[in-house]
């Protein structure tokens, strides 16, 4: 199969023609939905010819490969910020739920990235292996964050980091569908709240953080 | 706008045929999706006519509000069954978790009313009303369990019942959608877990469960 070019193999104007594909392509998919997206819709939204559209991308699964790489990063980014310390404390928590229910972003929109996640578990597009790993990146950095705080003896023994990164993801995901269901955002702060809290029932006192 | 037929004006043979619409529907949507289902596949499916189809649904507003009802029957009364004696316990929460975890159900399918319910929220069909109805009587059921193990002194003041109740669903919605795409059940199995975990800690131990 020849292989789409990457960006880095581009221009600087073949870039930015490819990252504007990609961009609109992510925001027509968001809004309409993955199947309901087609070239058509792509071609005029970006402002690309078919010939143009297809250089970049042969394949629906380049380009929605490209869309998914695309809202990781934007994701990542987000978590991987100053802000959040890299999650090492409980604070870092529940600064991150803060944000979503008290920073006045569109609950609305829903998640970009699962909300593809939720159509691409459903097509037989060759991307489910991609769409696991940008998942597992997400992962590993609330569960690397809640191995440092037991190792810093900030939560203790008990606490499963994996398992806790689960929750948090999990909480942050079905909050954000059922909050967009019911179009209110109670959901969601539930959701996100109750793991804080639940984080929180792990936080060592000063009898037990005496041991590392 | 003309109302269909509901069910309960139909002889047996309409409701059958009615029936047999909604259950290939349902399906139909729950393995492709809402928008790649389209007349032409139901009528093949369930093996009937488009007049036929017409005239028990005269638009795809009309069925899916069907399939949605006819999806939320099943889980609903999956929850309201003798089984879980209404979430009056731990025990209860713990059985249900331990139900999409140990019996050996297929989590890969996903959550049918969830995934549904990810994509009416980004369709303009006149839905959304029916859909939110549907997971308050879902969560309605979590609510008034833990509402009743607080009056009977099983878990403590402190436990907000309408958060918890959200915190199980987020959970379940959440991990199924984080499963599928790991094509891995660990996280559907965190979030459960620790879900349970949480109400755990607002057991009441025999010090402060005398006053009611």
């Amino acid at each position: 199969m020849e292989r789409p070019p990457g960006p880095w193999k581009l221009t600087d104007k073949g870039r930015a023609t490819r990252a504007r594909i990609v961009r609109h392509s992510a925001e027509l998919i968001h809004t309409h939905g993955l199947r309901a997206t087609n070239n058509e819709f792509i071609r005029n939204a970006a402002g690309i010819s078919g010939s143009q559209l297809t250089h970049y991308f042969p394949t629906k699964e380049s380009l929605v490969l490209a869309v998914i790489d695309w809202q990781a990063d934007d994701i990542l980014e987000f978590h991987r910020s100053e802000r959040f310390k890299a999650f090492d404390s409980v604070e870092a928590f529940q600064d991150w739920a803060d944000f979503y229910i008290l920073s006045g972003r569109r609950f609305e929109d829903g998640c970009s990235l699962g909300s593809l996640a939720s159509e691409i578990v459903k097509t037989d597009l060759d991307i489910h292996d991609e769409l696991a790993r940008v998942f597992k990146q997400w992962h590993d950095i609330f569960r690397e964050g809640l191995e440092r705080m037991q190792q810093l003896g900030r939560i203790n023994a008990s606490a499963d980091p994996a398992q806790l990164a689960h929750m948090f993801l999990a909480a942050y995901q079905g909050g954000m569908l059922l909050a967009q269901i019911a179009r209110d955002i109670s959901p969601l702060q539930h959701s996100l709240y109750a793991a804080v809290d639940h984080l929180r029932t792990f936080v060592t006192t000063p009898d037990d953080s005496v041991s590392p």
